[in-house]
């Protein structure tokens, strides 16, 4: 019932690199100061995906996103899967780790997983949080690689899809200040911080590094930056470290390499937001059957929920109707790609936002072109709401005082704006690459907002969203009811 | 470790008789219309307590706390269970009939169960919707007397707890409008709607029904309440056939009976609010120990996170801290109350409502003392939401239709106040009953004010309340970092 996998593909294997909060700083995606020397080396033998975005923007939600195809409001991860926020994907959703076991391909994760329930997202190998720290198995590049070791040893030659989900550059300020905001000192060697023997820690100055449209020109903005970049780099080594591994056990020519981010950085407008800082992640994709396009940039138009679709497509695997309940894909297979840009590069990518934390309700909706993005605040009479590690961290905490205070800020944006939004935000991205001027009430916009308005509705019906409706009314499609929409009494 | 129970209650029993979405319609609670033989003859042998409140108007989240004697924030069943929506409790809760289990006492549940995960919430003896249908179940009351005998039976001499959730009277006209807006025809014998053996059924008249001052006058309106009473009258006759098979099993004079409702009916200002018509609800205790008291009131505060400590009271069981998950409880048992009233009656009594549906976020705290109300709207800013089979129903169209049509609306409220709530409500319970006046701001009320929002604080950090820092800050108590509470930027 379920195909078999090609005679092309009977060898292959996939091996999945995520970073956890990483935007583009690499020198891949043109960072000068951030020393990614792995990635780069890496990029060499990728296309490199230059629009690039997360379905949802957060962690959980995202993570269900990757591994199901399905956007939050379909598989129910709406928001984190940990303590009180307590999120679970459907007991009948089918994921890819499940649907790949179906077809005996063995599969691996290691480092952090952070969705649920167990059942629906279970892989054969998994050395993860739940059993470790998430330190030890999440930034310890020592310990990934041995894990990594020991996955690909205990496989032999059977194929596998072995997913090594970093934890870094994720914040940790909010849980174990002592290590830095970002955790960047623990395992370095400093006094007090252990030692993960195969990294090389890499010092940043905080007058030195590159500052991103959206982070204030401040102090406290920039060390944190440089923070960060101290942790990407340990994250760089260890992407190095897990190829090294794959080298050595003599599959680098038969596996596909995806490395890219559960969704951006933890600074204004980035995580928990779908402006582009929040949205648009890096991808890079390595396939040793498609050398011709290697270190090229492909402008293609991508979502992560296009790597289920690619993952399938690769290993020969298809869905089918009637034996599982991974629902109707939406997402397309990125394999084509690697053998040439096609002549359409514009598909517009659809993302669904509902929670970080359980007390961070603000669904959001958007679709986005090469030129258009088009937000649907759905919660937009309150306040936009603030996760707790980056509401913490010095570079918030930077422009809560400066706020305070009535001292002037350096930044694009004042934090009045930044918690008040519109309900519907449209922005041209070609005259305003920073999404800093609403376009929505413009007459000369009208037509590109409904016709937006129309594929994201769509896209919705579609998907099956429960938040179709809100806020102006309910969705009713039991019994003998047709759905009612957008009622506005007031 | 756990306490045995003790001498005096060695053969006691339990039996829990939970209505769905009732409120005060039957003779006991002077209704002059509604005819509920049964109800006001259980009454005969029971103290009605007429203070009695929900610490959530909603289903899933009520039941999660009458079951676990927490509140909906600290339980993590913030809303409603099934489908889309998919709330749980947090898997490491201990549940009275897990705590029951415990210490050898057979626990059943007949009916509406709609709480989960399975793990914490399994009763020895299981009929409910996770394998019937929930009309069969919940409002065939033939087929709920046949599995009450069936459970009796097999019991046997041990003691037991049996828990009788009726689905009567809740709505069902968004899923199965055929039956009418409360299922009131299913199983009336009348054509197509099939007929229930035992059941006989009372048709009202929508000209005589009792109007309660939270529904507007109007033929759809008492249309739809005149359907109510009718699905009313069958859960009485339920009940009196339960009560009627304890009696053959010759249980009557060991079993502590029961009677409440998980919430207050879905009419304005009911089911979901916070409001008396949501939130008081009818609670019969009758116990056979206790003859002194029977047909008297009880004008006590109560809540429904006392119903635990009361059944624990009941058996002689006591919490261990040291072997259970059952968080340290801040409800009373109610036991004593049935020897004597107590002197003093005026206990606060607190509430938690998160969610009802997944979509519905708003967040809502409350503190009701005999003569004042402090309720906190965390999402004050959007706009209140209103659920599914709410929306559809007679009572709510008429509202919206005569909204739209600027009809004048024989009603105490306009929906425009209905939607938009200030954060804090306070209300003079003794001058103004229908909570229509809100005096949050008088100043001759502002101690008042501080004296419940201090109370409401408190019971907050004691419950461990995630959302407490919501909406004007984020909650951090990891690490290093102190709470950090109430911070206004705008
Ligand atoms: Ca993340
Ligand atoms: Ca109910
Ligand atoms: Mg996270
Ligand atoms: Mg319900």
């Amino acid at each position: 019932l379920i195909d078999v996998r090609s005679k092309r593909t009977k060898h292959s294997n996939v091996l999945f690199l995520l970073a956890d909060d990483a935007g583009f700083e690499s020198g891949t995606y043109l960072n000068k100061i951030v020393q990614t020397p792995n990635i780069d080396a890496f990029a060499k033998r990728s296309v490199i995906f230059n629009k690039n975005f997360v379905s949802v923007s957060s962690c959980s939600p995202s993570r269900a996103a990757i591994l199901t195809g399905s956007p939050s409001h379909q598989n129910g991860m709406y928001g984190l899967h940990q303590a009180e926020n307590h999120f679970n994907s459907f007991d009948n959703i089918e994921s890819l780790p499940s649907l790949l076991r179906k077809n005996n391909i063995r599969t691996g994760l290691i480092g952090k997983k952070h969705v649920g329930p167990s059942e629906v997202f279970k892989f054969d190998y998994e050395e993860t949080e739940e059993k470790h720290s998430i330190n030890q198995v999440g930034r310890n590049i020592t310990k990934i690689k041995l894990l990594v070791r020991e996955f690909l040893n205990t496989t032999k030659n059977d194929p596998f899809f072995l997913m090594v989900a970093f934890h870094d550059p994720h914040r940790c300020g909010h849980v174990t200040p002592q290590y830095g905001p970002f955790c960047e000192r623990w395992g370095s060697g400093e006094i007090g911080m252990g030692l993960i023997p195969d990294w090389h820690p890499i010092y940043y100055q905080w007058e030195q590094i590159q500052l991103p449209y959206y982070v204030q020109d401040t102090e406290p903005a920039r060390r944190d930056i440089a923070a960060q970049y101290m942790t990407i780099s340990r994250l760089d080594q260890g992407i190095g470290l897990v190829i090294r591994e794959l080298q050595l056990a003599g599959k680098l020519n038969d596996t596909l390499i995806v490395y890219t981010s559960d969704n951006g950085p933890p600074f204004p407008s980035g995580r928990t937001n779908f402006y582009d800082p929040g949205m648009a992640v890096p991808l890079l994709i390595s396939s040793p059957f498609h050398k011709q396009r290697w270190h090229q940039v492909s402008n293609v138009m991508t979502s992560q929920l296009d790597l289920v679709p690619t993952f399938l497509d690769w290993y020969g695997v298809s869905q089918s109707h009637n034996t599982n309940n991974l629902m109707s894909l939406t997402g397309k297979s990125l394999i084509p790609i690697l053998d040439k840009e096609p002549s359409d590069t514009d598909f517009p990518v659809f993302g669904s936002h509902n929670f970080h934390e359980v007390t961070m309700s603000y669904p959001m909706r958007v679709v986005r072109t090469k030129r258009y993005k088009l937000i649907h605040n759905l919660n937009y009479q309150s306040m936009f709401p603030i996760d707790q590690d980056f509401y913490v961290s010095p570079t918030f905490q930077d422009l809560i005082n400066r706020t305070i205070s009535k001292m002037s800020i350096p930044w694009y944006k004042n934090l009045k704006s930044y918690y008040k939004r519109d309900e519907w935000e449209l922005f041209d991205l070609k005259l305003d690459g920073s999404e800093s001027i609403n376009i929505a009430n413009k007459k000369d916009y009208a037509d590109i907002l409904k016709d937006l308005q129309q594929k994201l509705w769509k896209w919705q019906v579609e998907t099956n969203d429960p938040w179709r409706c809100a806020p102006h009314a309910v969705l009713e499609d039991k019994g003998e009811y047709k759905e009612m929409s957008g009622l506005k009494l007031f």
